[in-house]
């Protein structure tokens, strides 16, 4: 049996794959007055007299919602709320497994950002953290962004999760070839949500403290690069316009792409060949993430002479996968019950991440996905820089 | 240490007293692939294509949402949707526990019918069931009420399940004292969420399809019985003296009692004194169910001459609780994927309950609260009602 068809069965035989269950044992009347009536009256009174005893009290300070609109499942577009279920549930899955997190899905029908954004807000009192996901760009930025003053952390994951772990990966990939950041070129082939993130973690535009500074970054969407000589960007193509592309790069990727230490695909399949790999700079790096196909198979890259290569596949080496940074980072907020996500506790992913393989190789640039050391160290590194930014509720635990 | 003491430490040790667990291991690449990402893929598209598969793929079609606001939480009023989080995770862990349902709680910042309304429809693709809690009256029935045809069952538990199971009370009373609903005269103390659901149930207003007829049934307020006589009644109040007092009766509590069969209190402790319960027909029957303390004791009420009482409290016989009802209720619509609750689904819970009790004697007209058999009862002939009137998704189970 295919994966595709033995995952159907498995959905069906479980109806998903969460269940809810009790930490306390209802067999008893004197049980009963403890988890229910009467005895229940006294946390809510605390809660009723400092809503900050939530944290303590209930689950919300160690649930995480993650919501959908259906938007962008996967790959597969807008398939509505309902579709989306399945994804929502294996994150929540995966927050529990790797980060100890209680994850619900909650999925919304509402495709307008301000219904969206509104929805979030009135549900927020239940939650400790908020994951959006799957939602289509560009309302997914003006969601996430409208809601950060909400005093509970929320993060896009599919932005900032993508963004973290490739950078995590670049990090170690310029150990492997001696370079560095600051004199190193990037091209990001792709402008939507996990490009656009990614040029703004490394040209250090919308993070308020802290970021990781490049030589230069150039994004390019399917018309070639961004910049201020094009004029038929949108919004949020025009502020990367802004605040990428010093050296004023035009033309197509392949152009852009000459002479490039770093290239950051997050596009679509098959888009370079070998030769666009020969006109980067000696020690490329090439970290191709599009899915199922990479935008160049990770043989040819390394034949046409590529130092490093990664992909989203779990069948090449060097995969570069959200749950690397997601549990983690969730974990650490959680923790010291952080009221945002701030740019210095994703750059501490970033580097907690690329600290998990302390002899970084061209073959093993991240830590396996299965390592379950990573969240552990995320979680501390986001909790620190959650409390260095003063952004915590409750003090670091010993 | 006194219950609510004990309470407090114990929702402090685990921070509330629920959690979200996967139903599957994810511990190798395989099941990875499976239970998420590619594998996820494919009930993905099988939703996309049809929305009622999400019934059979994922957790919708056993989850409920418990949604409160926080406004009418226990009998400690409006402390705010944090503070309900206790309540709603101990209704949870009833749903679970007794019913083997997944239960969510979801607390809305949103005093508003038109924001709690629309919050509820917009999240509702997530759930197969919505379980309104602990929010006032009179907001509770406009939002119950505009739900309705959200295509998902929608209930307010503290009126349909406290109205239930007094029913089933008064079912088994009544024949322990060898009346019928037809021939008896019912007052029902307390006017506010349960007093119009239990009176909507016996007067057949409201309820499309099916209700229990008494000879007469008369709701008071503080002022006394409300009837078409009174000009201070507000919009819900009116509704109910159009559809009761048909004999036309006034003054207060006190005098409407004279000659009754039953009295049902849903209001405040210590409301009658034993003259009271004498000047009712023989064989009186009293569900005394204010909390904590009931509108007269029952040792009271036994030496004035009642034939049957019962009380909401676990420490004296006949403990009208609504855990005999809701998870039942809802295990039995979510079985057949019930669109919405009809009046002859809550009648055949009435009777269900009842019938848990073969032989109802004075100090037993109610099955016990942790029969774990009644709720089983329950939801086949909720099942069966949601069948026989159409509303159902899915074929009985055999």
């Amino acid at each position: 049996m295919d994966i595709y068809e033995e995952a159907l069965r498995i959905h069906e035989l479980h109806r998903g794959k969460l269940e809810v269950r009790s930490l306390l044992r209802v067999d008893s009347r004197r049980n009963l007055s403890l988890a229910y009536s009467p005895g229940v009256a006294r946390p809510c009174q605390e809660i009723g007299k400092d809503v900050s005893a939530a944290w303590r009290l209930t689950m919300k300070g160690r649930t995480v919602a993650v919501v959908s609109d259906g938007s962008a499942i996967l790959g597969l577009g807008d398939l509505g709320p309902e579709a989306s279920l399945p994804v929502m549930e294996g994150k929540a899955v995966l927050f529990k497994e790797f980060g100890g997190i209680d994850a619900i899905p909650i999925v919304i029908d509402a495709h307008d950002a301000d219904d969206i954004v509104e929805t979030v807000e009135r549900i927020a009192p239940t939650f400790g953290a908020i994951n959006l996901e799957d939602i289509s760009a560009p309302r997914c930025f003006e969601v996430e962004e409208r809601l950060q003053n909400l005093g509970i952390p929320v993060l896009h994951d599919d932005q900032h999760g993508t963004a973290i772990v490739s950078l995590a990966a670049v990090q170690n990939a310029l150990k492997v070839v001696g370079k560095g950041f600051a004199e190193s070129r990037v091209v990001i082939g792709g402008a939507g949500a996990a490009g656009r993130a990614i040029a703004r973690l490394l040209s250090c535009h919308g993070e308020d403290d802290r970021c990781i500074p490049v030589k230069d970054i150039v994004v390019c969407d399917s018309r070639g690069a961004i910049g201020m000589h094009r004029d038929d960007l949108d919004a949020v193509k025009r502020e990367m316009a802004e605040h990428t592309n010093r050296g004023g790069q035009t033309g197509t990727l392949k152009e852009v792409l000459k002479g490039a230490d770093v290239f950051i695909g997050v596009s679509r399949g098959g888009l370079l060949d070998k030769d666009d790999i020969r006109s980067m700079a000696d020690g490329a790096i090439v970290l191709a993430m599009a899915n199922p196909e990479p935008e160049i198979h990770p043989a040819d890259a390394l034949a046409a002479g590529a130092a490093v290569v990664g992909t989203g596949r779990s069948d090449y080496p060097n995969q570069v996968n959200n749950v690397l940074a997601f549990p983690g980072l969730f974990r650490g907020a959680l923790e010291v019950g952080a009221t945002r996500f701030t740019s210095s506790m994703k750059a501490a992913a970033v580097d907690a991440i690329a600290a998990c393989v302390p002899g970084p190789s061209a073959e093993r640039i991240l830590p396996a996905a299965f390592d379950r050391s990573v969240a552990f160290a995320v979680g501390r590194a986001v909790a620190e820089a959650a409390c260095k930014d003063g952004v915590n509720r409750i003090p670091l635990p010993e």
